[in-house]
């Protein structure tokens, strides 16, 4: 089945340079920040940035998106209604690894000595990139070459090649599937003992590798949840080389005697199948294996920079005068999509598919952080996202009927679909989930014009979770309010009348209306009658949004300004993050935010509040947002920049890109946070570029420029239209480059470019004049501007 | 050390009758809540109402205040300064057991015919005795007559007295401390194995019996919790009867050859030392025994008598008219005694020492439902009480601490003093159970006159909870609030200015002030200063409580008047205990009132709300209350009555009486509920009679007598003087039956009784005319009168 001409390629491009790459040698975090950095994923499988050498002490560095294992929750004291098992995704076998030997002894940067050793993440082309020059403990030296890639096309393919090169006489050993425990032929022999609660994984239950390949299939015992994972080996030597293969079944491996000069190739392609259906998988692994290899090397590399250059030609933002926040911004975009690309029934997850922090769970964060980027740069992964929620809606629907409500209710945190929180004041509380849901969906659709997927997925979300407002809430006197739920902020928990949850719950409800007028046979089919689209525009017209007239500020929460200030004292009130060093019960009293919660809505309900209140309520709220959760810089970015503190946006967007290339909150270990880097777009391009969506598909710019920068430049899109937008100093050029025309403004001036007048330039105005307000003490922007 | 003479005695009295009694043959309810109803216990030690016999299956019966075990607390979700152990009460060895034999086969009741059995609780004299006729399978007859008591005035004695008689020639075995596991002689052989973490319990260190008695030492592997208990047996028999003593290490029984008519007698005495020193306590339990032996039974029985006779002069409800609720009241009031009489060193326990439910921890439950009897009732349990509290102000200084917080935060629920709560919204955050102690304290000094206990004790626990208020609240422009706190009804937690805190928390902050002006050094050793009191008075005069103007109504806590009414609808929101079927994140944001909160402060807080304003609150909160806890009843009762529906508070009376008698929450297994039964004689006292301590000491009497009743009568109080309060049909009639003078009012109306003039009679008013307002479906009164 194999050519070997099409893998055989070039392995470094010459038009790669630094903005566009991440070295290994530029970071300055722990190995397991690098893995996560380095890591390359397309949101169905995600593969570690570890070494290709297999290591007896790692874990498992592949990740695949539905496999998962069930653990039993314990609770102190239990409840109505609490999550019985949490999911954690499991690791599972790294088949892709190539154990290698030189003159008998294992390849390991640990022995021997290197002479040289670089690895580098190509953002652009999506690979990774390996060179060591070695010399084993036998005295001999070897060259090895190596680019690993994740398909962002077929979501089942891993693919690696490798090259080495002997500088002396030398014997090198490939063995393959290293990484499979169980080194048998056939059922694995420990396939019925499925390991104790207290250790649960993976079990193994076939493993098979020769010459040609592997397969290997592993399984959660509770979950159910399996992998079937085969493998092919393709190698290739320099003519005359001496190449034998043992083809023992426990024990396959190639033996070759390079002399100095020659070389040894191996491609390993690895397709992994996942999922509930065990018997379905090693076939549809095989099927997938068999397609990538006829496909080849080549044709492999070839997809994934096409891939990326729409990504790029969509989503690319020039940063010029600050090539830190240049790579950083690329790096950000790139693992975006790295999370999203393949994720048709999975979903995107907060880590991406980079670790398996916070158990591989998806949160709001996808709806409210992540899919905003993709409608623009991706939108296909956006769709895909939203029908894997749309999939889910049964738990959703079961869900809410446990709490006693109609509609639907999604998960704070999951895998599969069913809750896995065990901490409902911050988890089932949070019903802003569902609006977040609802309203991506509506979005997407209006966003991308796509009126199959507001037919077929939107309406139904729209609507199962404006039943779920129309039922959470109750009217009063002064209007429908909201009671008893969580906003984005943690720091404040179970209260009334959140007003981000109210606005967002608005929105659901409107969209509910509007989407059943607008498809009026999938309203019938969902039993919507007049009576019910009359209650919940009712409920979104008469929606309560505290407010405190006497200190002219929007209130996060009924009585939130009346709660005590939070003091932040030299003690444990000023050691972050503050729930490591303060009690719940004292955090929730007082005005203490988290993350952005109203600010958020001032960027996500932007049309609820004049521009005056939106610098009242940022300049109230910024004092007291300790960013302990890194959701809540892009909102603070996107906002500062609408009022007026431009520079201080630049900062929230700096720290949003390099979170992880720095590794600032010391949890990169567990994967990417991928809600924060796609904020660094955000930040950039809504918050710098002010974009936002009119009615009509007006793009609506209001681009700034900070003090550090020279230019800004980035691309926006009306319906076929597409229009650079590039901000040097104080000009903004608009340009049509491509399309019949487009219909946008500039900080509210209206422009209209035609392929007769495809360019206008503007001026750009200042920022406010007056300095931005003061974050807590210690919580000023990390990686700030100098 | 023994003189047989002693323990020589009548059993039965003749003036025993039912209403002072408990026959186990009335009582519809299952064996473990038999073994509650029927328990003996003094507060420190508890014997659960089992029978004499061993039965290997039966758990141990027996339980010492001070032996618990910890176990790690597991949250599927931690947070800071979430509690790491839960403190569990562990019963300990019945070493009072005496295995005994007939025939050589054990006597079982569920074997051999029973003839007769009959165990009888009683009340007035305070011991539990029990008649058994048997044939064993021998086919010979034998009757046995037992009493035992659990003594009210020396803490560590439990004695029993057996007589068997035979009807035929018959071997009698009796073997001592058949409830040791470990029979063996000297230390246990498992001393060094501590149980493993899934099953711990207590590990047996020493064991010891012989003729004389036996000595059994227990220890708690993880907590260090040790019991000592040593027992001693006496028997006699009938002259001529041959009685040997096997004296075998191991096995030592006495054999005694019994001839038609022939008796045999045994006394056994068992003196349980518990707590932390472990060493010192096998001497303390020998000593407690030698000093228990020396009295004598006799002595013991008078003993027992004369405390509870007093108990009875000063706390005796005399109810005419409902048979079943005059057993039940003194029932429950003998309960609340044998809950509280030692609890010197060790609090009084939410189920008394009846049974392990709650993990025998103490709630607020002692000072908010129980000390309130036992001020009028056995003021030096209410003192004991106070003073555990007051020993244990250093846990609660440091918890203050660990939550950020100045002053003392007390427990939620707790055996060693640290707080064993792991759900914070219902346990942290009751912060109320502070204000409780300090009220509880002061009302103790208040109303006994104790000053010592005033310098000692209550200064102190008023002030550093004083603290806790001064840092817990803030002022704002409307006044003091006290924010994120739960109140006693646990279906809305986490709420802003609760009613019932900030009443407490108001009187607590006005007890420290007027404490430290009554006692200027105690003031000054604890470092209060004058700023500090002037912003307790400050803090305390501008205390927020919530208002709703346009209901009229009195908040439960700010907004709560607005949040959503509960339907109590076909399907779930109306099956009981609700929170069994519908999550807190939805029962919070419900107007739904699991237990009296609001109208708990319409009681403790009786002085800030006006006639009308209870009556409004009482039928506004009345309808929502669905009494899911058994701490609800007793202050719908007390305001009931005095809003004038008199009918409904008798109804609420009764069931509070008659909770634990019918088991009606079907909970009584697990131990008595002590609060409800304490609330009984609040409903009877408090409520119909409308008793309230009013300044200068004044007592403030409304008597009014329900539909069911011919008559109510009881006994008051005021300073050394006593004054009978006896209500028949529409008239009442205050006696002063001891002292010089009494001042009281009758439904306002001042009255002084003198020696020369010691009687008066008034009308009693009837109550209001309209009807009560209803309860939600299915939670009126449990058995109301009918």
């Amino acid at each position: 089945m194999w050519t070997p001409r099409s893998w055989w390629s070039v392995l470094r491009d010459a038009e790669q340079s630094d903005p566009w790459s991440v070295q290994e040698s530029d970071l300055d975090i722990e190995p397991g920040a690098v893995a996560s950095v380095l890591g390359l994923a397309n949101g169905f499988v995600g593969v570690r940035g570890v070494l290709d050498e297999l290591d007896p002490d790692d874990e498992p560095a592949t990740l695949v998106a539905p496999v998962f294992e069930e653990h039993e929750q314990t609770y102190a004291e239990g409840g109505y209604a609490y999550p019985e098992v949490e999911e954690r995704m499991v690791p599972v076998v790294d088949a892709w690894r190539l154990g290698w030997s030189v003159d008998g002894v294992p390849v390991d940067v640990r022995r021997g000595t290197v002479h040289e050793h670089r690895r580098v993440l190509d953002v652009r082309h999506g690979v990774l990139d390996r060179e060591l020059r070695w010399t084993a403990p036998s005295g001999a030296t070897v060259s090895l070459t190596s680019r690993r890639l994740v398909s962002l096309v077929r979501r089942e393919v891993v693919a690696t090649w490798w090259q080495v090169r002997a500088e002396d006489d030398v014997t090198v050993t490939v063995r393959p599937a290293p990484g499979c425990a169980h080194a048998g032929d056939g059922p694995a022999p420990d396939t019925q003992s499925a390991p104790g609660p207290q250790a649960p994984g993976l079990v193994t239950t076939w493993c098979r590798h020769d010459a040609q390949g592997s397969s290997v299939r592993q399984r959660a015992a509770r979950s159910g949840r399996a992998v079937a994972v085969e493998t092919a080996h393709l190698v290739e030597c320099s003519d005359g080389v001496a190449a034998t293969w043992d083809d023992a079944p426990r024990a396959a491996a190639l033996t070759a005697r390079l002399r100095a000069g020659d070389r040894v190739r191996v491609l390993v392609l690895a397709a992994y199948a996942g999922g509930e259906d065990t018997a379905a998988l090693p076939a549809r692994a095989h099927e997938a294996l068999a397609v990538a290899g006829r496909a080849g090397w080549d044709e492999l590399q070839r997809e994934q920079r096409g891939f990326l250059a729409e990504v790029w030609e969509r989503g690319d933002v020039v940063v010029e005068g600050d090539d830190e926040m240049q790579q950083a911004v690329r790096h950000a975009l790139f693992s975006v999509v790295q999370a999203a690309a393949r994720v048709d029934g999975v979903g995107i997850r907060a880590k991406g598919m980079t670790g398996t922090g916070y158990h591989g769970h998806a949160f709001w964060d996808s709806e409210c952080f992540v899919l905003p980027v993709l409608d623009q740069v991706l939108p296909t992964a956006a769709a895909d996202h939203l029908r894997w929620r749309h999939q889910k809606l049964p738990y959703a629907r079961d869900r809410a009927a446990e709490l006693g409500l109609p509609g639907a209710s999604f998960p704070w945190r999951t895998i599969s679909g069913r809750e896995s929180s065990g901490y409902w004041p911050a988890g089932t509380a949070a019903y802003h989930v569902n609006a977040d849901v609802a309203c991506a969906a509506a979005r997407h659709a209006a966003v991308t014009g796509d009126e199959t997927f507001e037919r077929d997925v939107a309406v139904e979300l729209v609507v199962e979770t404006a039943r779920l407002w129309a039922g959470r809430g109750h009217h009063t006197d002064e209007g429908f309010r909201i009671d008893g739920v969580t906003g984005p902020d943690e720091y404040t928990a179970v209260v009334d009348d959140n007003t981000y949850t109210n606005l967002m719950a608005r929105s659901n409800l409107r969209f509910a209306d509007a989407l059943c007028e607008r498809h009026p046979c999938e309203a019938a089919r969902l039993g919507v009658t007049a009576d019910e689209r009359a209650a919940w525009v009712r409920a979104a017209t008469r929606m309560v949004v505290p407010y405190n007239e006497r200190l002219g500020v929007t209130e996060q929460s009924r009585d939130f300004t009346r709660h005590a200030p939070w003091h932040f004292e030299p003690r444990s009130t000023a050691r972050f993050p503050l729930d490591d060093h303060v009690p719940y019960v004292e955090l929730y009293r007082h005005q203490v935010v988290k993350q952005a919660d109203l600010v958020l809505a001032l960027h996500t309900a932007s049309d609820a509040f004049s521009p005056e209140q939106k610098l009242r309520d940022f300049d109230y709220y910024e004092p007291m947002t300790v960013r302990d959760s890194s959701l809540s810089a892009p909102a603070q970015a996107v906002v500062a920049a609408e009022v007026g503190y431009v520079d201080l946006a630049y900062d929230y967007a700096r720290e949003c890109a390099l979170l992880d290339l720095c590794d600032l909150r010391a949890s990169t270990d567990g994967g990417l946070h991928v809600a924060s880097l796609a904020g660094a777009w955000t930040a950039l391009v809504a918050g710098l570029g002010g974009l936002r969506h009119g009615d009509e598909g007006v793009l609506h710019l209001a681009p700034r420029l900070p003090g550090r920068l020279r230019r800004l430049a980035f691309t926006v899109r009306h319906g076929d239209a597409r229009v650079t937008v590039d901000v040097r100093g104080q000009v903004v050029t608009y340009r049509l480059a491509a399309g019949d025309e487009a219909l946008l403004t500039h900080h509210g001036e209206k422009l209209l470019l035609t392929a007769a007048a495809p360019e206008e330039r503007r001026h750009v105005p200042p920022g406010v004049a007056r300095p931005a307000p003061a974050q807590p003490p210690g919580r000023a922007p990390l990686f700030a501007a100098p």
